[in-house]
């Protein structure tokens, strides 16, 4: 297969073949970060933007270092600082930054369309590194490669995302990625926190944690981002943690075995006890390390042909 | 000719054989941003200093990529977070940070004459990149270069610089620039932003802005910097949009043909109007892309003296 | 010797072979940023991460550039906006950064042992860069190889250490070095900044500071750190500034003679006078300098064995 888009907005937008064809290029990629001098030359002489509105330390620290490892300049452009605060439009900074001839722009915003938006305006690459509620692809392809390295496929599993999946762009890019890729998703959570009309994507839905950690393979807790919470979702975070905190004690047994996953950062005592997060079936770090791969292969594939 | 000086403080210092020489360099440097792999070994194992007390990651990003695709290492040296709040003078925290072997400052204050103080205390170079309302000289030879790229002369060019004058260090730059290389200089702006006196630097005033675009080359709108406007040098925004704000259908017709520049930011519906932005006789993302390659050749010509 | 310790959390820990062999490590390292070309492959494709919970400019810079003359990649994990001021722990943090495939850790933190804790969770090599009041062990280490330098030795040296030794890091980690190399310390300040008991760790404590600097090699002043001074451990900073302040005029003599160090940033006016900052006698830039030497030998020993 050849890769042939100039952006990676989101798993919505891609079929299957090139959702594999990334994490085929990601499992060639993995091997750098273990050698002892990390890098490749793909990249070299090639500029990559970190244009971050929001902030994230975690996902600029991996896409930096996924740059790096391909030997690209990654400049990290502060919004805080920067002209956007001077009243400047998103299009006319990213012209800008364009026209000082970089590659890449990886794009994490507040509102959903952003890094879209973006790649219209310019020529060079954009990702999405979250936007708003709607997607963060890299995520999502991180935990599928995750996921096809632990159990050699895809296609079958039954996996259980866990919490507010209304305002969760991990959940809406990871049920794109794992229906594509013929997994059986089902969603759980407090029912405000639960899109109306969410069945329509392939997923089943269900209330209680309980039952929805029964006779699966992978369960998905999603950060509780306390920061989105301003409208009375739920009663309170004690209430929360009651109903829908994983608890390793209750819910984990010999004929409850799966595997954990989490996207980061974690709020133990909240939607995750700190036994789970330590527990030898969580794969957290294994995502974490899977970021770097599945994001060099990302850059490589999209910025590779931008002249 | 033979680049002598240590540092680069601003155009009024310098003869018009040394600015030629400057974008003569700038010009052999261009080629090297549309290369597939974007660096030159120029500057190699060489330490440059974005030493910023004013925000700006514009003309940072700028110096950066420039540094880097000289091959040289950049730091960005955050003065939010530094000594200097901890009340360390500009000319300790300099000579300190020059302790480390760097090879080059690239100094942005909001004090005019910062860079001076600094360059006078260290022997590394010290580009100036913006002080006050002083200089701000690679700013106006990246506009001398696209000029020169436009037109392929400066000498004999009518320019109309358009805004608050009074705290602009662009426009004193570009005053400077254009007069030495033989261009016409025309100022225009609201009587209390035109600094008493200006015409003895050989630039004629007015205060027309229907007069002011009328058989000229280049219209140079400058950035109304809402924050320098605290003491009611007009009414308001408004007034100052309804008489200096630039309205692409009324000032460009048939027999009005000119070249627009401004240095960025923008403000939208304020100094310029969106039609103005986007027509294709503007030059501002051309200044852009210039910038980097003036600003490699000026990085060039200083640093590869320093011992 | 062969350096076999993963990581540097502190003098204490180290015997005087230990410290020896780094000082011996660095001067190899010192020429290195005097060639044209500062740059030495050794550690070449190594992830280094500034993981900074306090802020700092200074020492950041100086292991960013240490870490980049080793031709190492160098990341600024920037905390304030972080994943760690969205509750996440300490040990997360640091091991969701490993999991990035990291080689090495620079801490600084305002909590006494985090170094420690974060280097008992993870594999990559742990520098301390100062934590709380215990130990900030690289710049006792530039300290040691300065006066090495200019004497030719440590054994035998009189050294005088100045101001709040209560609060101090670098007072606890000089204490620690230049005894273990057989220099003999006094502290001196005012009775509230001594801790009581410092007389067993093998150091004089004099309250006078006309008597503290008699018949000395060197006299190292502390910076008086304000931010600390809650307490009202003196009545006023003009009180501080009468009876510790160093004042060149009154202290220095054909009789009085020593060399002046400082770790910087220097409140000049208050811990130590303009004229004495200025004096020949002032080691104060060259204990800059020496730090990206010392710090490329620390970079060095620990990191290259790491797996």
């Amino acid at each position: 297969m050849n890769w042939k888009r100039k952006d990676l907005l989101g798993l919505h937008d891609l079929d299957r073949e090139e959702i594999q064809y990334i994490l085929d290029t990601a499992k060639s990629f993995k091997e750098v970060s273990t050698r002892p001098v990390k890098k490749v030359p793909a990249l070299r002489g090639k500029t990559l933007v970190n244009l971050f509105f929001e902030p994230s330390t975690r996902t600029k620290t991996s896409f930096e270092l996924a740059g790096k490892r391909l030997s690209a300049d990654v400049l990290n452009f502060e919004v805080s600082t920067s002209s956007v605060s001077k009243g400047e439009t998103i299009v006319d900074t990213a012209r800008n930054i364009e026209a000082m001839k970089v590659d890449c722009f990886i794009v994490r915003h507040s509102s959903s369309g952003a890094p879209f938006i973006i790649s219209k305006a310019v020529k060079a690459a954009v990702i999405n590194a979250g936007d708003g509620c709607h997607e963060h692809p890299t995520q999502a392809l991180l935990d599928l490669f995750t996921v096809r390295e632990v159990f050699g496929k895809i296609s079958g599993l039954k996996i259980t995302i866990i919490g507010d999946i209304y305002h969760s762009r991990v959940a809406r890019s990871n049920i794109w990625g794992f229906t594509k890729l013929g997994a059986k998703v089902t969603v759980c959570g407090p029912p405000t926190l639960i899109p109306a009309g969410i069945e329509k994507t392939n997923v089943s839905v269900c209330f209680s944690l309980a039952e929805a950690v029964k006779n699966i393979d992978i369960v998905y807790l999603l950060r509780l981002q306390k920061e989105r919470q301003q409208e009375n979702f739920f009663p309170s975070q004690a209430e929360y943690r009651n109903f829908f905190g994983f608890d390793a004690k209750k819910l984990c047994s010999e004929k409850n075995k799966f595997f954990l996953m989490h996207p980061g950062p974690m709020n133990r005592g909240l939607e995750i006890s700190t036994e789970a997060a330590e527990k030898e079936n969580s794969l957290i770090l294994q995502q974490v390390t899977n970021g770097i791969a599945v994001r060099m292969a990302v850059l490589y594939l999209t910025v590779r042909n931008i002249q």
